[in-house]
């Protein structure tokens, strides 16, 4: 299944009015951060379940399904309940009482089976198999990809001379979209944990391959592989992959507080850390766009550990 | 000493490159807020304290000197630095060592004296005498009100068809300046806590009056009468003087947090609480601006209390 600009393009009509167009701000001559920390529900992970769900030929009788406990699944069950469609999110047991309760507020019915994630993925399939509800994957279908490729339309729209957007990686569906939504003059760095490192593995290997998921990026960026549908747009793409060490992420995560008053997960500063790192080094005059993609986090971390 | 809105617009010249164009992000259809929040030193108050020291006539070859152990200090403070003039900063002993460090990471020369603001205060003016440094008032200056007024310039060209703004009143500097930068049609409400009703105070008896000062908002709002240059302005304008409860602005604050993301303090609150309260009503189709103004918080008091 491909994905094209078009496909993004159509997914800003469908979308527009759903998400919020969230703000741009140049931090420092040359640097633009994207709030998309300030979504509803918290992530950019609103605008692919509002494109896969308004791309079903009408809402579905069955309604909704996912498999997450995450950003995703706050995500599916704030668009399912924008749209006045049932959502059921499958988690696994581990799931802590706060994320449950963020779910359950959004009037989702939460499922909690399996051990880790992949059994409550399971779960839900076979759940959605019985019910006829929509399945909506957190990264790996098109409708997916190319939902959150509409932040780039915007940031386009908001900063049309930027020569770089830097976003992170999980399971690649941000990252692709964005690599379609960007016209080809701009520069696409992808940022990945050095302990999760499923783009740059699969770039290496010439396909998705697993890899092993640990450090403090793992609640958010912790899919286990790149998905097939971004594989095959990042690899035509020609991207700059680049990793942070977990130590990178923290700092720019505090930075983002003390200097810049932005409360992220550590996700959300993943890409920030490229910059701050050195492990991405702009050029003289080149201006970098940074995407600031999720803030469901507790904010009392930041000044307590 | 009067202040106009061609000072007001030659402020924003002055100190334009200096303070940061801070994001609007439409929340809702007809709700915008602007994310003053986000601004350099955690607050709108960087604004006023560069036009005070860009419109002396040539830096200040004694450095700048006031008295706050809150917002105005370190935006001082930071002003002053990026400026390469010297920050003196004068604190009541009882200044917490959080905001001590924070002052003096921004390189200010602290002194800890009396136990009351006013003594501090008192002590500032002496030792601004003795050395001729620039007194910088924390909203009490012709300069200072331009200065903040600069934020309604910018927000009249990022969301150019409000009809209200919402913005929060301590000793009356912001809103006076916001007074002076809206265009006539549009309407100003200040918001003030029930236990600090500075100029709500000064509107009804036709002149500053002191006033009790408790409550979350102390530490931001905390002036105990109202500017005789904001009240200038602000009794001569036509503002809607609106009061807020403590409870509403703590549920303000963390409702800012739980919906929208963004972690301020409770002054920064201020202004969304009279809207979500209902202590302001927007008429049917009535399009409103709420003036996020201050970030200098600790993000943990947000869960932990």
């Amino acid at each position: 299944m491909t994905v094209t600009h078009a496909d993004v393009a159509a997914a800003g009509e469908r979308i527009s009015g759903r998400v919020l167009r969230t703000p741009v701000l140049e931090v420092a001559p040359g640097l633009v951060f994207k709030l998309e920390q300030l979504q509803h529900s918290g992530s950019f992970k609103v605008r692919g379940a509002f494109n896969r769900i308004l791309s079903a030929g009408g809402l579905p009788a069955g309604g909704v399904i996912a498999a997450s406990g995450g950003n995703h699944g706050l995500a599916v069950a704030y668009a399912a309940r924008a749209l006045g469609v049932r959502a059921e999110i499958f988690v696994p047991t581990v799931t802590s009482p706060v994320k449950l309760a963020g779910l359950r507020a959004l009037d989702a019915q939460v499922t909690q089976t399996g051990a880790i994630y992949a059994e409550a993925a399971q779960a839900a399939a076979k759940r959605a198999a019985e019910t006829g509800a929509l399945p909506v994957h957190a990264y790996d279908q098109p409708e997916v990809v190319a939902g959150q490729g509409t932040l780039a339309l915007e940031l386009m729209e908001q900063a049309p001379d930027v020569d770089t957007v830097l976003v992170a990686v999980g399971g690649g569906g941000l990252a692709a979209g964005v690599a379609l939504g960007l016209p080809s003059r701009v520069r696409l760095v992808t940022v990945e944990p050095e302990l999760i490192p499923t783009l740059h593995a699969a770039l290496r290997a010439g396909q998705p391959v697993p890899v092993e998921v640990s450090g403090v990026g793992a609640d958010a960026l912790g899919a286990t592989e790149v998905g097939g549908t971004a594989f095959g747009v990042l690899s035509a793409a020609a991207v700059t992959s680049v990793l942070v060490s977990d130590a990178a992420i923290v700092e720019a995560r505090r930075t983002l507080w003390t200097r810049h008053r932005m409360v992220v997960e550590h996700a959300g500063a993943a890409a920030f850390a490229a910059l701050l790192s050195g492990a991405y080094q702009p050029a003289d005059g080149e201006r970098a766009a940074v995407v600031i993609c999720g803030s469901n986090t507790d904010p009392a971390t930041l000044t307590t550990s």
